[in-house]
């Protein structure tokens, strides 16, 4: 018997479910379709569902659901809107998997402060939905609508992350149950403190293995006076990147360069009914006053036309503005579209700007050579960028093959001192690349684990072992 | 007897003394003088000098310290500058001074990747004079020229913080060595990783109490192209903040915009021979291009003029601007000047912006009615200021009102839901704050201080009591 079957099988799941339905009664649900939908995320990972899925609704159904299982040392998974890409939300050793999407009103926002406090489970563009009259607006943008607990728990960005920073910048404070069932708050709401060890950051990107995330209170900006997007197609991936370092040394306070391959291109294209060129592209944002905008336009437009990038697209207009970004935000979903009933394995890596040229022309490289479909997309400014392996899982020699490109480009971004993911988290997927990312430090994360969670029921098997 | 001093019984301090007398020689002192000079830092606190001081010049030579430590359960206490202001440096329990200073290379700069790396006792103005002909610059300035390392250890901040962030948000990775005498590095130099918890911000602002920080990898910034500050004077308290807050409400992003009482002014005047006008006062500076800076300044000096604040003295010139900077850099010994032969109990917080009016204004009211000498300065655009009681504090009835004075101006920020200290860090003169502000949450950092250092080594007795 294996350890976590030996775990399952001293644990008395008839007497949780008891109690859970004694408390939640509708709000409890054993229905296999249900468990199989919270034991799957967005990408490859074998669906691996939980023994149940309870609907939280407060702060105190979340304390009570994990004393509960503190109780009974059972497995807990909070879940969010299940977008995430590296197995977050598999019920690894079964247990209870704890659904925070009722848990979805805005509780407060202060325009004078720039902030706001949610629920967890408020996604990204509800929370934009709702500031939509106020000139504000919140910029962290994972392509999918995640919520903004999952994407503090998963330390999450996305293309505005160049200019306003990841989850780790703009969350100001959390609530958070614990995984002996206290409630915490990290942090006041000022902009800055020395007080004490930085519980904010310690929760935000811990993927639910310390506590559950029940609010967040985030920083806000003021929508720029002036927004400015355009569209470049580049002679080479080189060219391409190239311009982005530049831009990047050169300190134009660019709000949005992201990097879409001559592949990804036609996805997206087909996905949308759009026509760009089918090349190396960049598609670029500008941010700040009238005149402030025109300035890093014409800087920029110059480094590009250095790269032989000079046919500039340009979308002024917030219509057409949204059309160029719905275009790149979907890039995911329009590369799964080129393999009708693929499943995608995306990957993410970060590397100092001045090593990404390089990175990236090698990953392409490798790529090229491999018959596995895949395109390359990434927040260039950041250093990051993302594979998508479009596989059928059921076919080992492609499992095999994705396995394979998705080490080599791992490990070439830990030797440029990258790190093994920018954005997607560690989840169960990338646990040996982070051995290999931390060497001692991951000692230090499991001693972290288990002071804060001694039982491990705080969703077992992933970031750490234990 | 004391739980301290039982402690201390406990203790073989000879053998200690004879271990590192053995690899360290001249490198280890008992000199009374160094002794005083090391258990004391810039504020009122008393001296509390450790049993030695011994002299790192390397990462090694901290980790046989550490080890050592680690094996007779001896205190060990970080120094670097000594300019901290809360007894972050008093050896409370006596114990072993690591004094750091000489670790002083900068071991690395990346013009490419705009970061670079440096041991923990590199300056901040030893690391810009290094900088100083590749364009580049590191922000953070806190008054006195701190360590890196001691930066990094409080969090600290200073004028730039409103645009540039904190040593929070600029440093990109450490080099730790734990309680148990490992080396662990924090994190790669990629711009963001969701690779595992963040180490890095695990021990910013963990003043020494869960390891010793041995270096440093910092953001660096492109100096802007243009640069442009002033000064000026507002009929009162609320005109001046009040022009803060609508700046930062605006959304401009400004360099640094400081405030300056009426007696602090004076202070500044006295100590540089400088000639401001005696008022509440703000001190802005602007950066980005020549355009963007006029922008930004015609946008400021409207907010300004609509609180009656008109007679900007403008500062173009390096030269001019250097010596503004230098007076408000200068404000807390230009303050203890006021008063030959006074302490300065120097204390700061921070609130949300839209309660700054209030929290300076009910302050000052405070003061005024205080017998107390005292200035108030500020990082106003981050909602952070200060107050500075000049004190004798061989007179206990003037402790007493500073205590009185600080709690209340304490209190009042963080029913403000501000924090106790913005910047200054925790110590031991803020740790009952740090439960009134932060209450289950020290329990949890409790959990942590007692997982990283089981036998409570790492500078005893400050932050979290154990």
């Amino acid at each position: 018997m294996t350890v976590v079957a030996a775990r399952r099988a001293n644990r008395d799941i008839d007497a949780v479910l008891a109690a859970l339905r004694a408390r939640f009664g509708e709000r409890l649900t054993t229905a296999t379709s249900v468990l199989e939908q919270h034991g799957r995320d967005e990408s490859y990972h074998t669906t691996a569902p939980p023994d149940a899925v309870v609907y939280a609704e407060s702060t105190d159904d979340v304390v009570a659901v994990v004393k509960l299982c503190r109780d009974y040392k059972m497995p807990l998974i909070p879940y969010g809107t299940g977008t995430s890409l590296e197995g977050h939300v598999a019920a690894l050793e079964g247990g209870i998997c704890l659904d925070v999407s009722r848990m979805n009103k805005v509780l407060r926002v202060s325009p004078d402060d720039l902030d706001c406090t949610v629920e967890c489970g408020v996604t990204r563009k509800q929370l934009n939905d709702y500031l939509r009259d106020t000139g504000l607006f919140f910029p962290i943008d994972p392509g999918a609508d995640a919520s903004l607990g999952g994407m503090a728990a998963t330390r999450a960005s996305g293309t505005n992350a160049v200019r306003y920073g990841t989850m780790r910048d703009n969350v100001l404070s959390l609530e958070v149950v614990t995984a002996d069932g206290r409630v915490v708050r990290t942090a006041r709401r000022a902009r800055k403190s020395s007080a004490g060890y930085d519980l904010t950051r310690l929760f935000v990107g811990s993927e639910g293995t310390l506590g559950v995330i029940t609010q967040v209170t985030l920083r806000l900006y003021g929508i720029p006076e002036a927004v400015l997007a355009a569209v470049c197609p580049f002679p080479s991936f080189t060219a391409a990147v190239d311009t982005v370092v530049a831009t990047i040394q050169s300190g134009v306070p660019i709000g949005r360069v992201e990097f879409v391959d001559p592949f990804a291109m036609r996805a997206v294209n087909a996905w949308g009914k759009l026509d760009y060129p089918i090349a190396p592209t960049l598609f670029f944002e500008f941010h700040g006053t009238k005149n402030g905008v025109d300035e890093q336009a014409a800087i920029v437009k110059e480094l590009a036309a250095a790269q032989g990038g000079t046919e500039f697209q340009w979308a002024a207009s917030a219509e057409e503005r949204n059309k160029l970004w719905h275009a790149r935000h979907n890039a995911h979903y329009a590369l799964m579209a080129m393999r009708p009933g693929c499943r995608a394995w995306p990957t993410d890596v970060c590397v100092p700007i001045s090593r990404l040229a390089q990175c990236i022309g090698e990953t392409e490289a490798d790529l090229k050579a491999s018959p596995l479909m895949s395109g390359i997309v990434g927040h260039v400014g950041d250093g990051n960028f993302h594979v998508d392996f479009l596989i059928d899982p059921a076919k080992p020699e492609e499992m095999a093959e994705a396995r394979r490109l998705n080490e080599r480009m791992v490990m070439r971004a830990l030797a440029m001192d990258g790190t093994c993911t920018g954005e997607h988290g560690v989840g169960y997927g990338k646990m040996d690349f982070l051995t290999a990312e931390h060497g001692e430090g991951v000692a230090l994360m499991r001693t972290l684990k288990q002071a804060l969670d001694p039982d491990n029921i705080m969703n077992p098997g992933k970031v750490v072992r234990v």
